[in-house]
């Protein structure tokens, strides 16, 4: 079993009181205060092993992380030292990969819509490769390219047009997308490059099918057309491209009923496509994010007030909600909890997790079996590694969380909490109001 | 026509380009980039005199502005200017407030889940009245004045039980609610007040049925269940409440679809409980948030990279989206727009706005009808002021916008941009993860 098909982290133990990396998380309340982002560097560095070695028989694949699932400073070193390369997707992304220490040939700059400022940083931080989305893109990249005499290696953005199951926000390989070139339109845009855009060194091809994915079979698809399309490229064009980006998408383990496939369904979507059609490929690149993030991380709470709705429901307040895990909200997504200071209590009751911003819709879990819970006692809520602090914002001007990073009984802040004058900080009263 | 019932800011013209406050929105945009939040000083001030104007009558009212909906330094002294006190839900918001330069008694402290830290320090900046939502607040407050020798004004949070009609996330005012206490609650928390919790003055009550509401009969239902309790406590307790507060929640015009009531109703709602119960209540509270700053503000983008699927929709990519502006995905919020350079353009093309955040679910319009869109096109999205800024996040690694007020042609930044080193500002790096 691969650990992107446990809802918890890998060291988590029950003894007195939950601990996750050899530290109890009551401990690691009182310490750093709640709302409180906790990664598991065991589980994390485990995952990237489990890539690793479902790949292990091909010499020629690159995982690259999908940053925008959690990209901070100490997450980029750890991915780094387990010889993962970077899929950025903003200026943003690319500045905090390159202050990590990053050889920057290892990032790959993705996006529908790169402006000419962030095309224009990325080359000027050397960032390895482009992804180039669509024709204004192309255009764009080269014109800039051109003036800085630099010849960038791309691959093209494909729709495979692919329907795969899983949240309409999040589906990307559609034929209706407003990511990618349409297979119709390859011819065109190769046409292009082959007698205008000389700055521009095409490599190969990508596609990305979505997120939280559990279909394998849309993996399957998906090879198959970037593989036929690399052969029929051959043919026509007489461009051989050694390059071939298959993209990430695959789904976690958030409660019990979900059973995602393990990351071996990559690699063997990869060989079923090379074998069936013949074809080598130098190299592979995979972008992993949720499903390498994800489970490695949990976010701790602390219960306020409660409310017994006469006759109806009883909510349990905490101290974080939608700023911190807008996913609920979002996706309507599910998550799984336990009370770490109350892990051996016998007697469960249904309890709705309320956040603490002012909208009802900030619900973090409904209706869950929980022991009795009472101000004070320390909610763990599983795999929010991912989308939680990426998406997290300021809502009710609220300091986003810290994040530490837990092993062998350590624990290390990699991300310090917000203090009110951050809020403030970019906040500028014009004269005109200023107070005589 | 009140100002909540217009989609544009009132000084919106049509010139060369569309303007605002006397401002080229072109010019704007190259002096501060895209995407740039705009706020017309001349709307805001203009909804607030409408406020006041609705209840002219009534000597004892007291705007309260809700500060969720926007809360920036520049705004919180332009609301204190037109004389709102201010509805805060954090210590965040407490925070922005003071430093603001607000005489502090005129603010409120509202919400489900007041942490002892955000009461201490409400206290300690002098908050003028809490808002008690339940059971264990009114104790923890209890207990933190009793130790500072204080005697805190409060109201209590009522859910008087009404189904409004708006998204299912922001209506407030139902039995099942996280927020408040059960009428059949009242006469519990009274007496512990009366017997137990000698540092809370009880001042009278408060009730909030949610946001975006378009029903006016919610407004008459909930004031008179207000007025009909704070009867009943007077017979029953003895105790004369004088003060009410009513909340806010009142809608706004986001396309020609909506039909938001005038601010008239919430007065006329609540002369009509009074007369039926033959009822003085010396001081009326309202907090508009959305219908006062929603208007006023708009949201500035650049058009790059356009896609048109081979027979199906014709995509345009903004340099924002779903970071800057949560709505359409959380709430299946719609928006209008116009083209800021293309203002008298006659032929129209129907287009999908797409964002640029790495997620199909980043569509700020879906199928709206605009002139042709190519790269530098500049698009203008009416009505952003509320819940845009403040549930912005860094999704992406992606910076905050900027803000600009703008007047008799003038602008002025309220909110710098974030820069690339604000995004990294709050990592770091163990020391065992540094480089050798």
């Amino acid at each position: 079993m691969s650990e992107n098909q446990f809802i918890k982290p890998v060291t988590t133990e029950k003894k007195n009181n939950l601990t996750i990396g050899g530290c109890d998380l009551t401990e690691l309340a009182r310490m750093y205060g709640t709302p409180l982002y906790v990664i598991d560097e065991t589980t994390l560095r485990g995952i990237c092993k489990s890539y690793k070695k479902a790949f292990a028989e091909y010499s020629n694949i690159k995982m690259m992380y999908a940053c925008k699932a959690l990209c901070t400073s100490a997450i980029i070193r750890i991915l780094d030292e387990e010889e993962f390369g970077f899929d950025t997707v903003s200026a943003g992304e690319i500045y905090t990969v390159y202050k990590s220490g990053v050889d920057m040939q290892k990032v790959l700059f993705n996006g529908n819509n790169k402006s000419a400022r962030e095309i224009q940083l990325a080359l000027d931080y050397g960032v390895g490769r482009f992804s180039v989305d669509n024709f204004h893109e192309a255009e764009l990249l080269n014109d800039i390219a051109s003036k800085k005499n630099i010849n960038v290696k791309i691959l093209l953005r494909i729709t495979p047009g692919i329907e795969c199951h899983t949240h309409e926000y999040i589906k990307t390989g559609q034929t209706d997308s407003k990511f990618g070139f349409d297979l119709s339109q390859i011819d065109e845009i190769i046409s292009l490059i082959k007698t205008k855009y000389k700055n521009l060194n095409l490599r190969g091809l990508h596609a990305h099918i979505g997120s939280q994915i559990f279909d394998t079979q849309c993996y399957y698809d998906e090879v198959e057309i970037l593989v036929k399309e690399i052969a029929r490229i051959k043919n026509i064009h007489g461009i051989v491209l050694d390059e071939m980006n298959i993209g990430g998408g695959l789904g976690v383990k958030y409660t019990e009923e979900d059973n995602p496939p393990s990351v071996r369904v990559l690699s063997d979507a990869v060989t079923n496509a090379m074998n069936k059609y013949a074809i080598e490929i130098p190299t592979i690149y995979i972008e992993p994010g949720r499903s390498i993030i994800s489970t490695a991380g949990v976010t701790l709470y602390t219960v306020g007030s409660t409310k017994q709705v006469p006759n109806g429901r009883k909510y349990a307040a905490i101290d974080g909600g939608m700023a911190d895990n807008p996913r609920p909200g979002m996706y309507q997504a599910k998550y799984s909890a336990e009370v770490v200071n109350k892990i051996n209590s016998k007697e469960k009751e249904l309890v709705t997790l309320a956040g603490r911003f002012c909208e009802s819709g900030d619900i973090l879990i409904e209706n869950i079996e929980l022991p009795q819970l009472e101000a004070g006692d320390i909610i763990c809520v599983y795999n929010t590694g991912a989308y939680n602090y990426s998406m997290s914002s300021n809502y009710n001007r609220v300091e986003k969380p810290a994040m530490v990073l837990v092993n062998n009984s350590q624990s290390d802040i990699i991300v310090y909490r917000e203090t009110l004058d951050n809020l403030i900080a970019n906040d500028n009263i014009p004269d005109r109001l200023k107070r005589k």
